[in-house]
């Protein structure tokens, strides 16, 4: 695999999981597959939603873009499949606005299903009208230019989390999760069980019953000291 | 009263305000509540709620909680009594998930109303739809530990504001607000005079009067020097 | 015309851009009249609309007013003709909620059409009811004196950005930007050939064509040493 | 006592801890006393010395202060005591300039040792000439107004954390930590037990040995699960 | 005057204030300046010095840059005369490295005082053994390209105030003060009396005496309510 | 190589690039060899020596911990080789004081020289006073737990950079950069080049000569249009 933080390359074979797998996961959304994988893979709490109850779950086709320059955007919508995700890091810190209207016509237009960007985007009421949801660090309409080349679909950090190109995104109102694409059968396996268990939960919390009782932690309260007055 | 930062106590028998009082004073908001006591007793201004337009007003269920620990939430849901709002504050800072949608469920069906959070809250969709409303500091799906005592009941700091077992808190889109219980007759009097006397003043503001001449503020600012050119 | 920073000073006579030209700039919104300014005249990305799709498009009726006194509002109000936005800067950074209902209603009495305010704001979930749209730095509901004074219709920073009175305010869900008075015919007819030049590319996005294609970029970016691997 | 928040109140008998336990509290530092009384106590971390190598413990005088406002500065300085730490917290978020070379001379001249305040100070070079230290969330020239009331010596919350007239402030290049006077013996005697632990490990570290086998770690650490591969 | 915000243009002969009045303003620091102009002029607390204990105080040469690109320094630099303070301000935020030691090799040559910067700088450790002082938003290595115009000589806003060229920057401990070309004169009257004023309040701060004595403010408090108990 | 944000597990045979190339890279400081290698590397700019001057270079061992627990770094410490640096990144984000004078013994004792923490440090003056120097996002005295596992030598994202074991760690006052263990003799070569090339620039910036002219930009600026007035 080509390092992180390289300049000037883009991979065109990258590995997708199963289409199947990648939907699944994408029901449980972002709470349940971050503590199935062992309370791993999230993207910083900044990232946030550019309107509310957007889903989605796809593939990573990741970017590594300069500052305030958003060529490699262009050069990254070629390599989308439908059901992908575009995912993109800086090589320094940007909240200008990479991402709008015409990009998201084009992503869409080749199946893109979403975007998620360390940076700013705008055109979001626009973007909303199309349904096209995306994740960012900030709303800013700061344009920017096509000077410097960055790479497509090498490792990325993306909010301070690394992101390989084939990695599963899973972005919902609670914020973005990356499973490893490796680990995807086995996380889905854990979210499946967990939620089997908390749903039975469920039940019994809507039934009046309490945490206290229902996980027996009433002893262990006091073991560790727990005083009542 | 047990001493702010005290560790591993729950209070039992807390006081409560008069129910009536606690609508009334929800029925004037954050705004009113706040100018009414002086302009005293906001949370700062980052708690955020999860949705637009939910309003709350209840009493407040203390939690003093250790940072990405969230063991004491289900201590505290036991001492829920319907109309509580659970406050949680934490021993040094942390925007972990400490609130989901299965505590949610426990806690709604003790009859709680709402949650106030200085840290994280999760599954903000199911929440939604849960018509479960939060105020917290962050959106964030990080899973917590259960390791580590903190207290209920006790004072607590939570968005640099003290709140102490019993206070009243205000919620809606404006924020949080705190009333002492010793306090609430008294703001509430006070918040019904500001009331009335808004009411005047929206009407003739609203028929195209002035301020300046409404608050009869013309010559003072002439005595304060100001020049019209 | 005077300096900014000057305090005391209510400026009556401001030149405003002609009604057409104002409105025509609004249409294109804030990202498009960005652009078709050469990059310039945004406010800070922390400026947020308290609802979402507000779009206004006006002339500004500036404030400067110290840090938590919102007397220089009252002032400014008396100063607005129908079509204005108010923008108001602090000699000190605050975010006090400067700007409530009984404010807008005065506001809007007077024909003002949205508050622009590098400061708090409250009673939002009112604003939203009464369509009065702001974009403010926070949502706060902390009360203002009425001691000092500062100046209206002065040219004042707001948000990292210099704004003029009588300059043009865009609004959106992107954030804001101001328009040079001077210069609003020239970007309104720069604004017109981006978007007919947009409009163009947009079905092209839409019929799977590429950037890369499009902009015929792929010369320039094999040029800059980009490898396909 | 006065109540958290309590607008217009100067409390001028209050008790304080011994003097004794006081200075033997300082000479352990922030870091070791936040330990003995169980991590607890801490100011927020963007509370900074303004210059390095300072170290003071004493008996705090608090202050509640309005935003830009620093008249009960002057009130406060009344209350001091020799040895006593003067602690400001604001009503709403200020980071203003409410203290300075003047207002250091007089606290200074009463006995002061240091200030500790959750807003701006300025003249900090006079003040490092003159060997006062001070804590606080800014560095900031920014003058402050003279006209609303406050309070001195009732419980304040400073920097997210709560502290009451006579509560004991240390306070070094880490930071600022509270004790509070009721616990002033029990936390000096928890102090001394863990520097004594300390210095005995401390040599063992000095000599190679690794925490591993000093605090017996590997099992437990293997028994989580723990790989070396 | 060429409008604040215009691209493309390098005004070569601006009107500088008379450099005794600088050097007697520089005299006075940052905060008593700021006090001595009506608390206006300072830039955002965020700017900070590279080392501690730098005084500086010069006319202002602007320079407007683009984001993460500081060709605009290499002509500003031309139009330095010995006494002269850079200031950037830059059209979209950035936190990049604009200025390093070559740079200010470059200024220094040319008699260039002090560099103020709303971005960053770097090699500061070098800067700091050439005694060459910089305020600045970031310490940050990260590299700048050379590709885009901004302006020299024209109104810029830096960190949050506006700069005009030719106007007075006075800088030190405190942050950086701007003080209109025109107003010089009558602000460093101003800010004698002050210090003249100051001066003898020191000497009975110094003996003991209070500021509630000084400035006869017991009459004051007790008529706005404060009660001591 | 084991994936990033794998838990539980230790690698003990990290390759480390030879010492005569790291020592090498470090005589150029953080900015020229971030430079040299394309402008990348740098970690975020929050990140602060401790102290003034220090200056490190070495190969990364690295930790990833979860949020307030360091237990790792005991167990790091024994995977230490003389003229390595420590280099932490959290599972989640954490200001608490991960590390301080007892586990700086024990580093120093095994040829440690330096710790890169994304958290927090304490006991600074100890530090100091040891000539240990760190690198952190703060500074703050919150103890931590030893519950939780993390994993020691696998990549891990530390402020926005991805860093792997064995990478060389060049720090100073600048901040922290990162070289890829297998393109450090490379980079190196890059830096020798550009000193050798700043050396020269830097003898006719002394001597008054222009960056327009020493670098002949004068034709390309007004190619683009800078006019001069």
């Amino acid at each position: 695999m080509i390092a992180a933080g390289t300049i000037g390359v883009v991979v065109q074979d990258i590995v997708r999981a199963d289409q199947a797998t990648i939907d699944a996961l994408g029901e449980f959304g972002v709470a349940t597959v971050h503590e199935a994988q062992g309370r791993r893979g999230l993207l910083a709490d900044y990232m946030r939603p550019i309107y509310p109850r957007a889903r989605v779950a796809g593939s990573a086709v990741t970017i590594l873009a300069p500052p305030c320059d958003n060529w490699m955007l262009h050069v990254a919508i070629e390599q989308v499949r439908p059901g992908d995700v575009l995912v993109l890091g800086t090589t320094s810190p940007s909240n200008a606005g990479y991402f709008g209207d015409l990009l998201a016509t084009s992503a869409k237009a080749r199946g893109c299903k979403a975007m998620v960007i360390d940076a700013g985007v705008r055109d979001v009421r626009t973007l909303s009208d199309m349904d096209f949801p995306v994740w960012s660090r900030a709303v800013f309409a700061q344009g920017t230019v096509k000077d410097t080349l960055g790479s497509v679909n090498i490792p990325v950090v993306c909010a301070e989390e690394l992101v390989n190109p084939g990695d599963i995104v899973i972005a919902d109102d609670d914020g973005v999760c990356i499973v490893r694409r490796e680990e995807a059968a086995t996380v889905l396996e854990s979210a499946r069980a967990r939620e089997a268990n908390e749903a039975a939960k469920r039940a019994r919390f809507e039934a009046g019953e309490l945490g206290l009782d229902i996980y027996d932690m009433r002893g262990r309260l006091a073991r560790k000291g727990l005083k009542y007055v």
